[in-house]
């Protein structure tokens, strides 16, 4: 058995393993008492509410991945008439199975939070440890699942068909589907929760979670939907994309230079899985124990495990001099990706100038709130935009002097190096999924908490594990986004490698491209291009939740206007909860539409205009201005939450001052950045990347310069 | 005579008739009417407010202009033990006559306007005809002035020393001093105008320009400093750069070549210039005409005579193939620049759907306001970069061919083509500063008019008049964001022109570089950072005005509640307006330093680091990212302007409805975005690319990777 064939075993085995302890988890948190009828009876409301939606969305999503499919049989890699048949067969093949196995991944969040949601209030009744176990496991599902399943995706594709190509087709059925599903998820769930907030808090004067509000329901469906199918569609496709990219260039290495780079990443692929494992099971509160150190502890376990297994594997396969090329590059990884998200904490700590001085400026009145916010956001984008180019920087120069000694060019060993230094930021994925989902499990859980009545012993211990599931989240996030930036730089290395082979095999010689310089005006005019999209794209995503809000609106005065009995709150009399479950799901989809669309057509356009230097370019500038928009827009959003928690905890005032009112406002604005368009963004990135690279022989073809 | 020589003395001839007809204007102006005592004294306030505040903030330009008189004199353009001390002389005197050039040019404009402020409020008495005549001229003062000066500035400096590196250094003054002007100006306006609005209307319910107000004057004393002196200086500093650039391209390709670029670039500045005061005194309303059709048919008068004139002296000096390639050049330059305009002009209408849109959804509340806002000034964005990308193209592979014939390099041609585009676009910058002098004056007269109870048919006719300047300022906006955008690009041209010709002289043999390669690290580490500053600069500018209103908001409090009779307007009680004003001054300053310091830190850091490949990658992130941000910032703050106008027209409740309110928290948040944040980062992103151009020689001797 050559060293391949023993990492793509081992890593298969792990990736079963995963979702042997994901089932186990289910089965137990299945296990846990039943809740009170009341508190069933809605929760049943969310779990078919979500389930609806989902099936909505995958059956529109299913034309669409139809067309798809029948567009790359023909066309790619190569127009059908001029290659092989079999690979565009294999590489829709590999499309459709990407999208699958994303959809799938969303399909079992959805499923485990649903059912961990009520456990876990009925958990808080006992004691706080109880809820953590429950809150944390019923994430621990979808984090083992999603990581399982992207594992043992890359792992089948590249053994079946033993060709690193087709797993960008892969990694493009998973993020077209994550591109909607995070949008679509995204809209939905701000929909609901700006409406529901909008009518009955401020309108109506009703209390959280009140189960009077008609739109109660549809907002706890959309942290379902958004934030638990979305986002872990979206990371199912962050790690399947960072593995394409590493592992199209290191193939393409192995078999120009006769090296065994390719079993590395896959080695250190499932190490970053097993580290999660054992971390995911380490994770307990002690006795009257912090959940946020307990959530910390795991993730600090996990980096360690990671960094101490890859260790001793790296020396497995190299001798000195490559081993610390290597394992450093990994190593910069996991540790630019930690400081990162300490950088990105500082400006959405409480406890931090940042919020404290947004708070204060609400004082003076909403336009305050907004200046202020906006201003620190924007100061918030250097740590992570300086992290992530020292990190590139650096990890290509570590592995770029490996070249000379196995007869590569330099490029090729660079980007190596950035995309394992991806893959070393990504190895905690399964940690940042498990977290990700507990947020709105326990989220949920104090929303069945209060429409229950289980009293306020129980919403003061939910309200402390939903605060310590925020806190963690900002860590976690610089290690998504980092790692998203390093595997697009990465896959603009692995789209130079398809279109020098695409150009080979159309008979255009080698080395047919040979970079992308800024001097050259079609490489600029395709940055400036890709540049503008990120924008637009979140544009299109925040005036969907607007439309969408102004129908739910609507819907919610109809309701308390015309049934009886509902806002005296007589017993028995409930809104009509799947309407406004309805109108945010159709919506949702509507609006999603075009947003993908858009994103899809400009790469192809500006192909077909420029040919693949302006794709280059446009890669390059919807990279950098992507993650410019995304960190801006997703810490205003956290930093403004956290300003509005900061002043109902009691200062500057409390609630109900007027510093709380421009707070709100504040909130209400950042809740659209921060979970639909700021995370939106990374999946966009990545779709592009992945689109330009599977369509490259096209724009050789075909292109007006 | 050579063609250089006639094309410097014809260009010098134009500027100084454009300081005659200046000269002609201004004693024009200061013949009209006197005032009544009132405005005369409150008009005296502003006057030497603004004075005082430019002789304050000149005063400490002065030290650091000091400074880098010194460091260039040492280092640069190489270290003066190292090439010809002469040079280095040369250099920075370029330099200081740059600062004085600018300074002048901003003075000349405060000390028109607050003459022209005043008669035109007593015009306006008379018909809105003559108070148009007196604006329009007013403003024209300064647009003749600036133009005429950059000029003759940089046709003199190149006549001088013979060298087109010393404009580089020229541009570099201008455009340092611009920066501070800038941002101080734009600190000083808005703290002005947000305090006297939070605090006169919002908190005390006092109407607009109500004398009573403590920080009345200061906010009319920011609109001189900060939109006159500030943009004043900005529009000088880009007209030198663009010809600085051009200039730069075409005297290298002249020196090698022997081909005659440079006279063409001196003529088409001049024709531009000549183009603008033909059209500056075409100028005229019709009997009972409107305002905006005079100030565009103005423009388009420009336009049409540059078109004409260009076409007819470009068949001077070339053939029929390099005409056309020329003369499209810049035609492309002028039409696109109209282009952006239009576009843009549809984002910030109120006859338009995103205006009425953003209106509406105040209704909702102020949040409402704000993201609708934000959606549709993302997606502003996309004509004016999409504009920017094709014309760059399109100059670039328009006069691509040229260099064949000529034995010259392509990439040269190419850049030479998008520096013509650029001084294409910028022609009309006499009458873009002309339009925008024109707003401060006739928003100046119509507070004065207030304060001097002149009634409401002057306060209706200057309203009219002001609301003509917002909507032609959208216009001209397109052309000079666009031609800073093709200005920089053509600049990064420049700058491997500099480190090629520094590298020869230092003996690292020729091209030295030969492009930007975006996948190697280092240039990439530069896009990356680059991206960031424009984002870091604009918080630090937005928290400073958060920062100096809180100042100024106390001190409004204090004398509101201290001086005695002021809240019942007791006859000859009046605020101290020369606290605030005072206030509004020293904290710009103080706030105006770190920023810039930030800038020219971040770019010699990255220099030091990577070398001249990572400022190459820096100087386009920073433009990729500046554009996006300027064009975003700018347009929302319009948009949000407008809005507020249109529901205070009547519509959707009119003044004091729930939509109203929202639209002021947004037309506030606006204020720092469209009038100090935004257009300063053109400056910026302008100060970055001439620094590093300047310091080229510098990096490649020092720098660590």
């Amino acid at each position: 058995m050559t060293a391949l064939q023993i990492a793509l075993l081992c890593s298969i085995f792990v990736a079963l393993l995963s979702f042997f302890l994901s089932a186990v988890f289910y089965r137990w948190v299945k296990k846990q008492p039943h809740s009170n009828p009341t508190i069933e009876k809605i929760a049943g409301f969310i779990k078919s509410g979500a389930n609806t939606f989902l099936k909505k969305e995958y059956s529109i999503l299913s034309i669409f991945a139809a067309v798809v499919f029948i567009l790359i049989l023909i066309f790619l890699p190569v127009p059908i008439w001029k290659g092989n048949p079999l690979s565009n067969f294999f590489m829709a093949i590999s499309y459709l199975f990407g999208t699958v196995l994303s959809a799938i991944a969303g399909k079992i969040g959805v499923t485990a939070t649903t059912v961990a949601n009520k456990k876990c209030a009925e958990a808080a009744k006992k004691s706080i440890n109880d809820a953590f176990s429950v809150g944390y496991r019923g994430g621990a599902i979808m984090g083992m699942a999603v990581v399982g399943g992207s594992l043992i995706g890359v792992a089948a594709i590249f053994w079946i068909f033993g060709d690193a190509t087709m797993l960008l087709g892969f990694s493009f059925g998973a993020s077209s589907l994550a591109l909607f599903a995070k949008a679509g998820g995204g809209i939905f769930t701000k929909t609901a929760d700006i409406s529901a907030d909008l009518v009955g808090k401020v309108e109506l004067g009703l209390p959280e979670d009140d189960p009077r509000n008609p739109a109660v329901i549809a907002d706890n469906v959309g942290d379902n939907v958004g934030d638990v199918a979305g986002m872990g569609a979206d990371l199912f496709d962050s790690n399947v994309a960072s593995l394409a990219a590493a592992l199209v260039i290191s193939s393409s290495i192995d078999t120009a230079c006769n090296t065994n780079f390719t079993p590395i990443v896959f080695c250190y692929a499932l190490i970053g899985l097993l580290s999660s494992l054992i971390g995911i099971l380490f994770a307990r509160m002690g006795k009257n124990g912090n959940p946020t150190k307990a959530l910390n502890s795991s993730t600090y376990t996990t980096m360690g495990l990671f960094a101490a297994l890859t260790a001793i594997v790296t020396a497995v396969f190299f001798n000195e001099d490559v081993y610390w090329r290597i394992y450093g590059a990994s190593a910069i990884g996991l540790t630019v990706g930690a400081v990162i998200g300490i950088a990105t904490d500082y400006f959405t700590d409480d406890r931090r100038r940042p919020v404290k001085s947004v708070a204060s400026s609400s004082q003076k009145g909403a336009a305050f709130t907004i200046i202020s916010g906006v201003s620190y956001s924007y100061l918030s984008t250097l740590p992570a935009m300086i992290g992530i180019a020292i990190s590139a920087l650096a990890s290509y120069k570590l592995c770029e002097p490996i070249a000379e000694s196995i007869n590569a060019t330099s490029v090729e060993l660079g980007m190596l190096g950035i995309s394992i230094a991806a893959v070393g930021m990504l190895s905690i994925v399964g940690m940042i999924v498990a977290n990700d989902a507990y947020g709105p499990i326990v989220d949920n859980a104090r929303g069945l908490a209060e429409m229950g009545n289980l009293g306020d012993v129980v919403l003061e211990r939910t309200d402390r594990l939903d605060s310590a599931g925020n806190t963690v989240k900002a860590i976690t996030k610089g290690f998504s986004i980092g790692a998203a930036g390093l595997t697009v730089i990465a896959l603009l290395g692995a789209f130079m490698t398809e279109v020098n082979e695409a150009a080979l095999s159309l008979g255009l010689g080698a080395n047919f491209l040979n970079g992308f310089d800024l001097l050259d005006p079609i490489v600029s005019f395709g940055l400036l291009v890709g540049a503008a999209v990120p924008a637009v794209f979140s544009a299109m995503l925040m005036l969907g939740v607007d439309k969408n809000a102004q129908r739910m609106v609507d819907e919610i005065h109809r309701q308390w206007t015309t049934i009886k009995g509902l806002k005296e709150g007589k017993p028995g009399v409930l809104p009509k909860y799947d309407r406004c479950i309805s109108i945010a799901g159709s919506g949702a989809i509507k609006e999603l539409v075009p947003a993908g669309i858009m994103t899809i057509f400009t790469t192809l356009a500006v192909g077909f205009v420029g040919g693949v230097k302006a794709i280059g370019g446009f890669l390059m500038g919807n990279i950098v201005s992507g993650l410019l928009l995304a960190l801006f827009m997703s810490n205003a959003g956290g930093l403004w939450d956290n300003s509005k928690k900061y002043i109902e905890a009691g200062n500057l005032g409390g609630k109900g001052s007027k510093a709380h009112k421009s707070a709100v406002v504040g909130d209400t604005v950042g809740d659209p950045f921060k979970d639909t368009a700021g995370p939106s963004i990374n999946t966009q990135i990545t779709v592009v990347s992945l689109i330009a690279s599977i369509t490259s022989s096209l724009f050789i073809t075909i292109s007006i310069f």
